[in-house]
């Protein structure tokens, strides 16, 4: 064996999307396994502007597990439960385990989402986390769906990040230890190109429950929940599905928004009750509801995740109507090449011109167009699960391990 | 027979109160007939402060059946089907029914409800109108409560007003003329004089959806309200009962707080969702539940109806603390003397001093003393059912039987 000084360091990274489901997961059914009460779905979005980016790196000369996040040294993780069930659990997968044996790992993540968007960064890390496990050790799966087994015991979300498209989330429990709640590729990202989502970063004051608080005590307390799980979202699920796949939009949309509501109101139905949105929440939820009562039909849908912020799902041929009309009514404070992300989509949301009947019928919610409201907008749509990196992306130093990145 | 200059005008007059309900009426089971998919329950208000006041008059000398609301005369309400319910079905019970053939009905009726308040006044309405009815025809009953049952069929919860002290709305289904759909005692007015409400008047902009039409949407589309329905309020009702028959506040105000939750939940799960609250309720929410935290026992119990008002059951021990500290969050604009409706609780409320703890806890919710979020604070208790006035209250001139009353 060679001796410390001359042992290799092997490393590898990888960026890692985000999820925002449409069938919303509340409720946990087995703490310790980290596995849902129900099934759930969400579409992977695109990592062009929101990912996490990971490298992971093995050496027999590293004395230790180490964990550097957004730059800063996280100094509990490598003991951290969620942490090494995602390391060890992909180290067991690796194609030649002989070759890690004695080997300690480092790990760099830092995640594109700004902190001040109160986006939820979990699921991508803990994707990309067990994806850079992976690539580094090359793991092999016993079964379709294993690692992501192993990424919802980091982060329960983070299953539904190793796959691209439209990914649904067996809930499982056949099995004694709950390898039967992973994550399942309903179609890929390619399957509906025209799919595109439009993120309103909505200013909250308060500090929200966190999701895994809030479940807790909405399973103990809610008397609406049960229902939901046994006999509300099995069929939302198999309709969802179908929506998807025959690339639906109006039932796509009608089922995302009915679920996105139940869950607030399973929130509300908790005691203490938890609210998530806020009265500008609402009011992007009334003013997605005149404009499709104005067209006739489904051109967008809202869902809302924990927290006030606000996801619209919506096809190509509306996305910039929508985002007119959402800036319409949440203009920009500053410059509008820091509000929204994208120049392009920008340039065609400002030369677009609103129908006046369409503001006449979005004017009755009660809104006055105002800055301030909305933080931020992000333009995106469906792209794939974790993508393996370039050495020259990667977040540690090739030479000695330790973390290269600076925010 | 007299000729008509001479034949006489007979007249009664009732104050009737409105109820705050603590166990929802949502969703109604027969249109026709106005009967509700659940058993409901209330506490009658005192009518010291708000309350609707009706003059009925009986003479064959009229012409025809009038009404006049708040001084204004509502030429369609003789036909409306509400209003027939009402008078038809109280006639029906009259004494002497022979005293009354070839008569006319005129009718006035105001309310103190403040307009801008939000009140609903409907309750106190149609019980006023029930009530007046019944004492100028000196209506007999067939049965208990079957007055409630027309009065129900003016608007639902006017059954309720029926009655003082704790009320419920058994919502029957056994009987085909739902006869059986009708308000019980549950406890009279006597029976927990340390029952405080103070009611706190929330400004909004948006106007809401009707309680009519929501309730009607909510049927049709909320998949949680029917297990609320069969599952949830049965043994609520039982609980709530028990509570208030038992003076047990800690009981009373939980189950009180958890289904005000849930018939919000229910309204958020309707789709197109229903939003009563808003920001300014939700933060009323936090702060009793932080106040209930630091006290370490139910002291304050919220419930919201169709609308943002905030309605706080507490006991008479502590309700200058609770007004004290909502008047700390939600201070006055302008004079105080505008602001509560009571003097003598207005000086106890100036003179009391919060404990600093109590504020610390209850400044985590995030919320920051500024006034204009609520109108106003109404302090009262709970209160008898209609009752009879003198001849110099009434609201028609005893020798024409025209509307005397100008708001």
């Amino acid at each position: 064996m060679s001796n410390q000084e001359e042992a290799p360091i092997y490393m590898a990274t990888v960026s890692a999307p985000t999820n925002i489901a449409c069938i919303k997961y509340w409720g946990k059914a087995d703490k310790h396994w980290n596995t849902p009460t129900n099934d759930s779905v969400s579409v992977t979005l695109d990592q062009s502007d929101l990912r996490a980016v990971t490298t992971a790196a093995a050496s027999s000369k590293f004395t230790q597990d180490r964990l550097w996040l957004n730059g800063i040294e996280d100094e509990g993780a490598p003991t951290n439960k969620r942490f090494r069930a995602c390391v060890d659990g992909v180290l067991k997968l690796a194609k030649n385990p002989q070759k890690w044996k004695g080997c300690k790992i480092h790990v760099s993540s830092y995640n594109t989402f700004p902190t001040a968007a109160g986006l939820a960064s979990s699921a991508a890390g803990y994707a990309a986390l067990v994806a850079a496990m992976s690539a580094l050790v090359d793991a092999q799966e016993e079964f379709p769906g294993q690692l992501s087994t192993l990424a919802r015991q980091g982060s329960g979300s983070a299953c539904r990040s190793l796959y691209g498209g439209f990914v649904a989330w067996r809930k499982g429990g056949e099995k004694e230890d709950w390898s039967d709640s992973l994550a399942q590729q309903v179609q890929d990202e390619h399957h509906w190109p025209e799919l595109r989502a439009l993120i309103l970063v909505v200013s909250d004051a308060k500090k929200d429950t966190s999701s895994t608080a809030g479940m807790s005590t909405s399973v103990a307390t809610s008397t609406l929940l049960q229902h939901r799980i046994d006999k509300v979202v099995p069929d939302r699920m198999i309709e969802i599905e179908k929506a998807f796949s025959e690339k639906d939009f109006e039932a796509f949309g009608k089922v995302t928004m009915r679920d996105s509501n139940q869950f607030h109101a399973v929130c509300m139905d908790t005691y203490p009750p938890i609210f998530y949105m806020n009265d500008i929440s609402r009011m992007v939820v009334r003013i997605v509801h005149a404009y499709n009562a104005w067209a006739g039909e489904i051109r967008a849908a809202y869902t809302f995740d924990a927290g006030p912020n606000a996801v619209l799902y919506t096809l190509d041929q509306y996305v910039v109507e929508v985002g007119a009309l959402m800036k319409h009514y949440f203009p920009e404070t500053g410059a509008v090449s820091d509000y929204i992300n994208n120049a392009e989509y920008i340039e065609q949301v400002q030369k677009f011109s609103l129908s006046p009947e369409l503001l006449e019928a979005t004017d009755k919610t009660g809104r006055v167009p105002a800055s301030g409201d909305v933080k931020q907008f992000y333009y995106t749509k469906s792209g794939p699960g974790p993508l393996t990196l370039s050495m020259e992306e990667s977040n540690l130093d090739p030479k000695t391990g330790l973390n290269t990145y600076q925010p």
